[in-house]
Parts: structure tokens; sequence; C-alpha cells
């Protein structure tokens, strides 16, 4: 194989959508794959099969790869900072990662550059959770995603699973939103920094389940508030390639920090097909240090719904009824096995009226979903 | 490797471009490459490595693929034929790729179907060109691509080479052009046939050098008659997948079929930052028999550049100046070593203002092309 542009760790969908990007920028991608069969294994040739949390088999991934990135933050630190040691340089760094692998540092580092967070605290015990008060949102400072880890508690007994684990938990006050926002940016190590449109996410059982882009009636102070806020965290922390900044918008008109992801991020997704340049092709400029391309939506509104596994179990066969359903829609499928709830793809549509974009991007998530 | 869903033979620039589009629709392609570093090869890991020419290359390549398609032209019919009876669809089959490949037959059957042809007539000698009359244009009746095969003889001594190879030769008339127009349509097996908007396509030395969608000024019924015979003759003909139809635009204004290519086409590489739906993903859509996806313009114009080499040696050194100079353009490397005049990558700008977007493209293309 030729010398790989940068090593990927991490077989799922977010590394198979930087494929097409690195394809037409001509980049090379080193991956390193849960398995064979892996969503972006499927699609990128120069793979190794190897566990991440292995030391040896990141050397050998990254062994010709002057810059190494993620799918997704559950590198070990440790062997990060190794790498780094080694002359490899990760992208983001362990520096930054950590405040995406651990809430309870995020929280505290934030709060710290004066960013907007919800009321929170550290519990180690029952006594601590009663300090802090109820209802409470009670998160694992580490490992949580989609929802998992993370438990609405209105007394002790709700809090009974997230502490059987015995795992570091943090207390956030359950906060009253009128909705959930994210703020894109990507940027560069030479400092380049670039803001996406702030666009809303509709949750589902802890889930992303569609995306408007821009979110609708938002706010224009309030949308510049979120961009400054997102290019302020991106170069504080030094993260370089995507940071999603996920935000509360309270009842109450402020921006509250739910969430940092370094990554690509699903609430990115509508700028494959809606914005000039996609995440997935500016974390690649982002991470190997080239300058970073226009974020501007391409259309008044971008709509993504996720396609989450239901009754269609098999997703290739029903993939001519969606394109002739809805030919204007842009399908994306991950290569992945139909589990229930599990995300094996997504739609956009683009265009100038809203109810019509939301409608087209539904109906065809909806045909990939449900027999 | 999983079983394909198609394959496609010939590994240059044009399977590489419809990697991306298979890649998001799920979509696994088997590719037959010339050699183990040629463009498609670098980004489509199922391929192997063979002589087109060679019928048990074809068969082991198609083996477990139920569709055919092709990044050229140029595989023997006597072989498609031989596939076709072994099972496997050829789409476009030999019956329709005859007359992308054999200007003769193409000319005999164009005026057959009424459409509008040069007047031209079959040379199998000088007295035959004397008949014809000078000027005229002597080509090849198989093999010319990209100006090779084409001769503007004014004169018995300007056919010299011409008559010196001893092949099969048709002449044409001199056509006085305005420019040139070139219309694309997808189509599937089933029928369905979705045109794109008809585009200026611009040579440079008997290359395509530039494109500009829609035409500029181009008068809508003359428009809509490119269209229409695009949609004609990809129908008559029984072509699937993308058809492209190489046009004049006369003095007087009458249209004029020069070409046809049946497969994604140069004048059709805009569509891929600029349509809703792509030549490459429409080419996947119709030779796969999935519905057609929209062929409309996303932008107001788009611009399309090659980049043929030039002085600049090192492409991917030289990519984070154009990607600095020009962030909103997008760049498309082929993975090819440059030589002199190769195309070895495009870029394409969009936007409202025609005059910006031609001077973006057009400084994106130099920084790629001269030092």
């Amino acid at each position: 194989m030729p010398t790989p542009d940068l090593a990927v760790i991490g077989g799922g969908q977010l590394a198979r959508m930087m494929q097409p990007p690195a394809i037409a920028l001509g980049l090379r991608i080193r991956l390193l794959a849960e398995g064979p069969d892996v969503s972006a294994a499927q699609v990128i040739a120069d793979h190794i099969v190897g566990d991440y949390t292995d030391l040896d088999t990141l050397r050998e991934v990254v062994a010709q790869a002057p810059v190494v990135t993620f799918d997704h933050e559950h590198v070990p630190p440790e062997h990060l900072r190794a790498l780094e040691a080694e002359g490899h340089a990760c992208r983001p760094g362990p520096h930054a990662l950590l405040y995406a692998q651990d809430k309870a540092e995020m929280r505290t580092r934030l709060s710290a550059l004066g960013a907007p967070v919800p009321r929170h605290a550290s519990i180690a015990s029952r006594e601590d959770l009663e300090a802090f008060g109820f209802p409470a949102v009670l998160k694992t400072t580490r490992g949580g995603y989609d929802g998992k880890g993370v438990w609405v508690v209105r007394s002790h007994v709700d809090a009974d699973e997230a502490f059987s684990a015995d795992r570091p938990l943090l207390a956030e006050e359950l906060v009253d939103f009128r909705r959930e926002l994210s703020a894109l940016v990507a940027r560069s190590p030479s400092g380049e920094v670039r803001p996406y449109p702030v666009v809303e996410s509709r949750q589902r059982d802890g889930v992303c389940a569609e995306v408007i882009a821009p979110a609708p009636d938002l706010d224009a102070d309030l949308a510049a508030a979120a961009r400054a806020l997102a290019e302020q965290i991106a170069t504080e922390l030094d993260v370089t390639g995507i940071l999603a900044v996920e935000l509360f918008e309270t009842v109450d008109g402020r921006l509250l920090v739910n969430e940092l992801a370094m990554r690509p991020h699903n609430t990115g997704h509508w700028s494959i097909d809606g914005a000039v340049t996609s995440q997935f092709e500016n974390h690649l400029r982002g991470v190997l240090d080239l300058p970073l391309g226009g974020t501007d939506a391409r259309e008044p509104w971008s709509v993504m719904v996720n396609v989450l596994g239901g009754s269609v179990d098999d997703l290739e066969a029903q993939r001519g009824v969606v394109l002739g359903a809805e030919p204007d829609v842009k399908v994306h499928l991950y290569g992945k096995a139909v589990k229930a709830g599990r995300k094996v793809g997504h739609v956009t549509a683009c265009g100038d009226d809203l109810d019509d974009v939301l409608a087209r991007a539904r109906h065809a998530a909806a045909l990939l979903t449900d027999d």
C-alpha cells in the first residue's frame, strides 16, 4: 500500500463518510477497524483489523502516517500521549480530547473559561446527590453516548442504577430547555476556525432523530453567540478538526453547553449535501492543517433525518423504493446490519420551503425504517 | 470480498468518481483495473488487475456481478455479447455501445432517426475524399478521443497522416459552429429518462478545457430541443446509464450532433457539486435499474475547469495552496501522475454570478497547472 496521508482510528460510519472527500482530494486514509466488515472497512482498502485499546496495534496503524485522527473518542489517552511522544500528530490531541472523554473535566474547564454550563457537581455518594438536590440529571463522567449513561433522577430510587456500577458520576441541573441546538466549527492547528450555521437537533429517546439547518426562528444574536462560543471553545481547548458543541436553548432564551464532541458529528451530517464543504471534508482539511473550506449553507433549508433500525430488515432491497419515492433526497447507507434503534443511515433533503423539505426527508427515512 | 452489486470495466477517473456515490448508496463495485495503482484501483478495494480485451479476465471480474458497466467504450463488442449470452447484463449493452464505438455506425443510425448530423461520408480512398470535397474533417471511425484520430483537411496533403494508418475513415463537413454544447441524460433499462441542463463545453487543442452549466444565453427552444434530442437518442438506441450527446450550435442557430459517449462524461463533472444528483450517481442508479435522481442544477451557475498536466509536478504539494486561495471551489484530484496535457483533476465553482464563478474556477485550476 502507498504511504497514507493520515490514520483514522475506528471503523464506524464517521470514518466511512470521510472517504468520499478523501477520494476527491486525493488523500489516502489508513484505517484501524474493529472488524473486517465494519462500516468504514468496507470502503477503505488500507485497513488493519484490531483493537484500539492496544498500543502496539495503534503503533502498527500509524507507522507511516504523519497524522492520526478518530472516528470516536474512546482511544485511551495514555496511548495517545505515547504516540505523540513517538512523533505522531494526534488531532485532536489527548490534551483536547480529555474534554470530550470526561464530562466532569469538561464542565470544570468550560466553567473556568466562562462558558455557560448547567449547574453541576461531582457525585461520589448518596450524600453528594442529596446535597445537589432533586430533580437532577446523573451522568457517568466517561463512556456515555446516545442517552446511555444518563439518568433523570427525581428521587434516590431513580439513582439506583446510576450508583450500581460504581463509576464516577456527575450531577447536573435538569435544564428547562426550549430545544437543543448544535454549533459545529472546523479548526486547524494553524488556528484557522470556520463555524457552520447553528442547527436544531431533535432527539428521540436520547438519540438524535433529525436536524434542521439552520435552526428555525433562532434569534440572530443567539446564533452569533453560539458560533462565537464554539469558536472560543475550539480555540481555548486547541481542538483540531471538527468540534461539535451541543447546546440547550433555555426557555428564558439563554444558551447552555450540553456536550462536546471532537470529530464529525451526527448534527453535521446535513453538511454533506447542504453546505459548501462537508464536515467530513473540513475534518480532513483541519487535521491535516490544510486551509478550511467554506461552511455556508447551499440552500435556505437542509433537513437530515437519521435512519434508525426499524422493521425494514433489508435496507438494500428497500433502496429502490425510497429513491423512487423521493428522487431529490440524498440517501446515505452505512453498510451496517439492521438492529432496533441502531443508526444505519441517514437522508438529507434541501430546498427553499422548510415544510416541504421536512416532509420529504421524513418520508424517505420512514420508507427505510417501517414496512 | 462480499458479492458486488456491479462490475466496472476500466480503472480511470470515471470509475474512481463512481465510488463516492456507491459508498453513499451502499453499493459494492468490483473493478477491472489496467494496473495496480490506476486512478480507480486506489479507491476501490475489490479490484482485479487485468486486460479488458481478454474474455477470460472479463469473466473473472463479472463472475458474481449481475450488472456490468464501463469506464470507457473500448471493450470488444464480441466479448460483451459473450458475457450477455452467459447471463450478465451489460449496461449499456453492445447493441447500444456500437454507436459510441464506431462513428460511421453512429452517423448512419442517427441519420436514420432523423437526428441532425453534419454531412458525412465513409472514406475508403483518396477518390472518396475528393468526391466529398474540401475542407473536411477526417476521423478514424474507431478509437479516437480528445482530438486524437481527427484531422481538419483542406487539401490532400493534410490527409496524409489520416490515410497512413490504413484505418476506416469518415469525412464530415467542417461545421461553422458558434460553440459546442453537451446534452447529458440518464436512462434506466425500465425506460426512465432524466435530462441534465444543457451545458457549454469549451475545448482547447481538441480537449475539453471548461464547462459552463447551464450554457449561457442559450435560446430556450434550442435548449429544449437539445434535451429532447438526447432523450430520443438514449431511448431509440436503448442506452442505459449516462449518455452524453456532444453538439455543435451552428452560427445559424441549429444543433448538429458531434459525438456520443455512453458513460459519465467530462462535460458532466460539474454535476458532482452543481446538480441534485451527480452523473456518477445517476449512472449507477441507471445501470442498476434503480429510480433516477433529480437532475436540476443546485445553483444558477456551475463552472468546471479541467486540470490538465502543466508545470505543477506535485499536485498534492500544491493542494493546500489552491484550497487556501479558493476555499469555496471544490477540488477533485484523480491520483494520476502528471504528464503534459493529461487530465489529472478538475475543479468546480458554483454561484449566482457567472463572471465570479468562472474567475474562481479558472484561478483554482491555474494554481494546479502552472507554477
